[in-house]
């Protein structure tokens, strides 16, 4: 499939546009850490097409009004397609259903960087569960034994449920044999944790580290790649915190966008992945789990050969800082068209803000 | 059903015998604050004529040598018959059902008091789910989310479990729903639950109310009542500490053998239980569980008038005090018959150290 271009020798691939499933877009409430122009300048920069944003903004995406804020702010200023998510609350388990335009809810088991997001009473999950209707994917942050918890109550409930950023051995082994035997399960892994693991810690510094789901053992990391054939989809799970608020309080997350599909090419490179490991994974999965249509005239043309090496932080982000920085890479996006328009070519973003379109759940589902 | 006595004009009652699923006998391993012959005395001063017996001992009951030394104890000094568990470590998944004798696997998932019998990886889970044989019952310690962890894992291998020590609403919701969609699940609350609730601990004092679970609130009380008709099985979880060792180090755990039928009795009395209520959870459904064979010539005769106050301590465990100090009760155990022979009368322990019998599984399971 790869072509060569005459010029440099190297090979090209295009790919269908990129949907990002997992994007803390931080707007509105934190824009100086990102806002919906630089987090969608970053995403064309990594050939996302596609942002599925997360819930955990100030005020929290949890019911009519807040969402229609979130939409606001999204209209006007981003420069790729966008879809939004609404955040399970301890109080919306009956209302959230009624949200116009979330393409799925989110519920954050483990550590709701949002207290708002916190819901820690069984019952609430299950009148999440008993009320989340079939066409609102159930899309979950859960760690280890929560895990497990939230995946009894997929199965009780008979419901499909997408997890989120599996970082431990135990934690893939037990999603393979729910599958295995039948429960409507999938799952994704963050680019962080198959190529970061907790030896990277004291190279990066202890508090630009900090994470959720924390860096893993390297037998975590083994265990992923091992059994990376259940794994449905990758997402960068981008987070941005300056470099500042990190050497201050240590905030969970790192930025990812413009990193991850030159990390994930480089192993396409290194023959761990195939390009149609990646397209799953990064299009075909994503839009199936959240119904998405297609983007006509939408594609990502990546050079396969050119190597670089990623630098303290990326040019599109506001975030200042990488945990790659220093990763030498192989595979990086050289153009991006969306819906016939260039919205990105070797370097520059082209799209205006307000460019950018809201995606629902296609109507048929 | 209730006879009167000609004497006292109290009503009498007969039980059978009555099972204890959940009792840390302390021997070996910490006999000053118990041993089979002090623990067996209480048994059956509080109507118990089966002791099941938990294995964190010291050493833990996780391999033939440790179920050996347990049996030598039990069958030298034990005053009722007895059965015996076997702990789940990180270890022994494969070799467990190997263990002579053992009636059940007991894993204890969230605050395992021995250091052995501590499984923090679901995939160890996964592995006692896989060898553990459908006629070894797997008797489960799981609060809240790892509750619902350890439901799913009997979702998923579609393996009967009983889970010990409901103790909050989240909890009893859970299991109420899973029972409904069909899991193999029975649970069981002890009467600490049913009878005591956070705002006690002043009264009683910090470090002596230190459980597992936790002392819970007045609504979570009132859901254990309200849903008791999906509690199987009632059991003390006898775990004696000396007041000094409790004082000292607030370790987790209360005696209970001797008080338990008391107080269930007295809720008979109120109108909150029946005497079938009793019968079914001490008797019928442990027995059930486990597989055991009925005591032939085995009953317990109660009187339901006797009113009392709990003593500071009750006669025949080491463990000197009780949480429910100062709890006035109306009901007794006047007599108990274990095999045709007398081991208990209105307040005296007859039956000798080594006459009690250990019950296995029945052959027919
Ligand atoms: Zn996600
Ligand atoms: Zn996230
Ligand atoms: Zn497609
Ligand atoms: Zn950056
Ligand atoms: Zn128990
Ligand atoms: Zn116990
Ligand atoms: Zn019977
Ligand atoms: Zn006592």
């Amino acid at each position: 499939r790869p072509i060569v271009d005459c010029r440099t020798a190297n090979r090209t691939v295009s790919l269908p546009g990129l949907i990002d499933m997992h994007v803390h877009v931080r707007d509105p409430g934190a824009t100086h850490k990102e806002d919906w122009a630089s987090c969608t300048a970053s995403a064309v920069a990594g050939g996302v097409t596609i942002v599925c944003a997360m819930p955990n903004t100030t005020p929290a995406t949890v019911d009519n009004a807040t969402m229609q804020t979130v939409r606001n702010r999204a209209a006007t200023m981003a420069r790729c397609d966008f879809a939004l998510l609404a955040g399970a609350t301890m109080l919306n388990a009956q209302s959230v259903k009624t949200i116009d335009g979330a393409v799925g809810l989110c519920m954050e088991l483990d550590y709701a960087t949002s207290h708002e997001l916190r819901i820690e009473d069984l019952t609430v999950w299950m009148a999440h569960f008993e009320n989340c209707p079939p066409n609102m994917p159930i899309v979950v942050r859960a760690e280890s034994k929560t895990l497990a918890a939230v995946l009894m109550m997929a199965m009780m409930y008979d419901r499909a449920i997408h997890v989120c950023a599996l970082s431990r051995r135990e934690e893939i082994m037990v999603v393979r044999e729910a599958k295995r035997r039948g429960a409507k399960v999938t799952c994704g892994v963050c680019p962080t944790h198959l190529f970061l693991v907790e030896d990277d810690i004291e190279k990066i510094g202890d508090k630009l580290c900090s994470i959720r789901p924390r860096l893993a053992t390297s037998q975590d990391r083994q265990a992923l790649w091992e059994n990376i054939d259940i794994i449905d989809v990758f997402s960068s799970h981008h987070a941005p915190h300056t470099k500042e608020e990190k050497e201050k309080e240590a905030v969970p997350g790192y930025p990812g966008l413009e990193t991850m599909l030159p990390l994930l090419l480089t192993a396409v490179n290194d023959g761990r992945l195939t390009i149609e490991d990646l397209v799953l994974r990064l299009h075909t999965n994503p839009r199936k789990i959240f119904g998405l249509a297609e983007q006509p005239d939408t594609f990502v043309e990546v050079d396969l050969d050119r190597t670089w090496e990623i630098p303290e932080s990326l040019p599109h982000t506001k975030c200042d800082w990488t945990p790659f920085k220093g990763h030498k890479v192989r595979g990086a996006v050289s153009r991006v068209v969306i819906r016939g328009e260039l919205v990105y070519l070797d370097g520059q973003v082209f799209s205006d803000p307000g460019s950018g379109k809201e995606m629902r759940v296609e109507s048929s589902l």
